[in-house]
């Protein structure tokens, strides 16, 4: 299984399921799009090549703003951050918002499946935590009081979005550990 | 001349320089990319055949953001709208930002060029204007005393991002009107 990401730390995560899988760290363009499964179905088809493989995105939606940051969560990152994020939920009772991600697979036979995973939660008024990356430190899951940056890896696995789209993805493939 | 846009408005602004332009309503995908060249120029590759042919994409440019929302803009300027960038601006005294707008081109025998576009300028505290579109309301030009959307369209034209391109593109085409 070739999992095509730059991010070792997503790598390892799918090589808890794919013993022998490997990292294939090639670029390929994200369109800019409404939804993660328009962006993960096309960045499929110009990868068709290198299956079996995997590749997701991941994105914040935020009520009411629409879905905002969405597909554009890591540039929003890198240029707003996490402060931005607050800054734009000042006076908004609704802080609503949701993880999502999407895997995308393509077997062995060239057949591809998308999967997604969502985990309902809120955006805090200040950053809290050091685990994670990037929003995790503003984002509280709905039915827990800390952020997924003061949860350990495995603890937030169980709950997010990522977790819930690879469960899906083992189901798919029969996979048990 | 093709002009690629589902944009009636951009349209017709082209066909004052080209009176033959036919408006071509096709989609295309706009990459995930950190700059209007990048874009743009992917999005050449896939209209080669429809040469003669114009594509442009603008944005705005907040320096103190890194260049949100940058190629985004239109996707922003649907979720945050011109009151979220207002938010986000808040306690900054540095308001400067700029408008960028690029133009793609392919003559009749495959050749392409890139022109681009510039006007410096600041985020306002509040929305001003009834002109225009987009973040209009929100942008002043630098050495001017009004928002682009308190400026008709032809005053507006003179100074503006794409304004600018459509000069140099049409240096470059060596057209005089």
């Amino acid at each position: 299984m070739n999992i095509i990401t730059s991010n070792k730390g997503k790598y390892h995560e799918y090589k808890k399921i794919f013993p022998d899988a490997k990292m294939l760290n090639i670029g390929y363009h994200e369109i800019q799009a409404d939804s993660l499964e328009e962006v993960v179905e096309h960045a499929l088809e110009g990868l068709k090549e290198h299956a079996p493989l995997i590749i997701d995105d991941s994105g914040l939606f935020i009520d009411v703003y629409h879905g905002f940051p969405g597909v554009y969560s890591s540039y929003v990152m890198h240029t707003l951050g996490c402060q931005g994020i607050i800054k734009l939920m000042d006076g908004f009772d609704n802080r609503d918002a949701a993880f999502e991600c999407v895997i995308g697979h393509i077997d062995i036979n060239g057949d591809s499946k998308l999967i997604r995973g969502r985990v309902s939660g809120s955006i805090t008024k200040t950053m809290k935590g050091t685990h994670g990356f990037g929003y995790d430190p503003i984002f509280k899951p709905e039915g827990h009081d800390k952020t997924f940056a003061e949860m350990v890896t495995d603890e937030k696995n169980k709950i997010s979005h990522r977790g819930k789209a690879m469960e899906g993805l083992m189901r798919y493939l029969d996979i048990t550990l």
